[in-house]
């Protein structure tokens, strides 16, 4: 049996100090769980925290890298794909994670958002504005869910899969 | 000189008869200004629309299509480049279109916007809710135009380019 | 009816005089047949010199380019693609072409002479010493052409399309 | 510090006996260095051999799916990566293996050789008739390495890591 793979997307260096402190969390329960982590693999921000909060819980960690090699990966990562596509490789971020979890918001996130509604998977959207939600319910209202508390969204997690 | 490119995205099965029809006409604009248009390439929706607009107009027609042959291609394309990568060729779509248009919404619309913003891309939006206009300027002010009419989307094109 | 797109593949930097004046006759000829030229797009070796030969007689010229902007294009490209994606889009070159001349060797027109064995189409070899053209023989038989003139290169293809 | 992943290529259905045979002993002496295997994922030839050798030694396994979705995949692997970009994605598996060890031969496996020599990564063939040894050190002397046993090919990763 393969492995449950939970991706949590994110802003990079545009992260909040809120949604860094929510993905290092995220990571530590997704861990706990024994599920592993998929992130962008960066180090920074968001892909950063969850992957530093998974490790420190013993997990394990994906990084689906947009570059040809290892430079600019987060250290907290174990299984580094490199893809040298750039963003085109948020597409592959959707298509591994079994449910996504977006934690604050940049135009990446929004594409990551946006591609796991086309290929018809549940999002957990935490620390997003109303607008955001509004916009995101209004695209595919049955499969976006909108949580508050880490607690809520790995209870979600756990319903989904 | 290489040509101007310019990208009309929107959605496919799901675009609307007001999105079908502002696409055939911002077709018929691109080619009357000896511009290429680039779209997704399938037999649907804008995609379609926009590019029998700009075959009429005598133009010239990109379909970057996500499938590896020709199947679901619309017949109003002359340059077909078939990626293989599914819904992973939005970001191809983004990267090779000069400026790009979003007429109507769908899941598929709004990884291309998200896209096209994150690579810093100008983007007109047109045929738009109010809520997708308010999601898109807060993430990424300086780079999302709103529009109403085909005429002042050529117009702000020309400014662009 | 979309055009008729011929893929011409051979080395950048590593290529020969002999490769280049054989692509720059075949990218004439491709003209002269009204067939579009594809290439990998960069202003190096093979792909350069079949891009020049097109544009002088006054054919069109697709680039499918590994960068995400136009930096290292050649300048007798009129369609860059933009793939951001490396050498991964030798991928979409081989799709992309009904059929595919290889002219010279390198590791990267290799990895697309095997690509179109992968996917089933004809591949014809121009300027390859026999370990290679032995090889690729082996490796898929009814796929690969064996030439030694660019005017039979073309006579081939005309009966291939 | 990030996992050490070896990638082992070769043919699918066309695999032969043997290619088969070191496949499996392959992926449990990969499994028993505590390095991971990576392998194209999917339940035939090479790829499921060698995972099924990994899983049996308690090893970890990665496949890089051509798919969307799990169908096809091996039952072996534990970190399954989709990429929905068919033979596009054999680019992946080069650039996220550290060495790439080839075991028998198709074009799918040429395409990756080809790949990894571009990238300037180290290959290790195995199991290959002499025109296809005799090809490859033409193609990139210094990169092309030829074992005869699964004990000489792990011995020369352990040198190159």
């Amino acid at each position: 049996m393969a492995e449950i793979i939970i991706g949590v997307m994110g802003p990079g260096d545009g992260a909040s100090d809120r949604d860094i402190q929510i993905a290092f969390e995220l990571g530590k329960q997704i861990a706990t769980n024994s599920w592993i982590l998929l992130t962008g693999g960066r180090r920074q921000g968001v892909m950063h925290a969850a992957s530093k909060g998974a490790r420190e819980a013993g997990g394990t960690t994906i990084g689906i890298l947009p570059s040809m090699d290892v430079k600019g990966m987060s250290e907290f990562i174990d299984i580094p794909i490199m893809t040298g596509m750039g963003d085109g490789r948020n597409y592959i971020n959707i298509l591994s994670s079994r449910v996504i979890i977006a934690c604050g918001l940049g135009a990446g996130t929004s594409s990551e958002i946006s591609l796991a509604l086309k290929t018809g998977k549940q999002v957990i959207l935490i620390n997003q504005d109303k607008t955001t939600i509004a916009y995101f319910h209004n695209l595919s209202p049955g499969l976006v869910n909108e949580e508050h508390h880490v607690e809520s969204v790995i209870k979600l997690v756990r319903q989904i899969i």
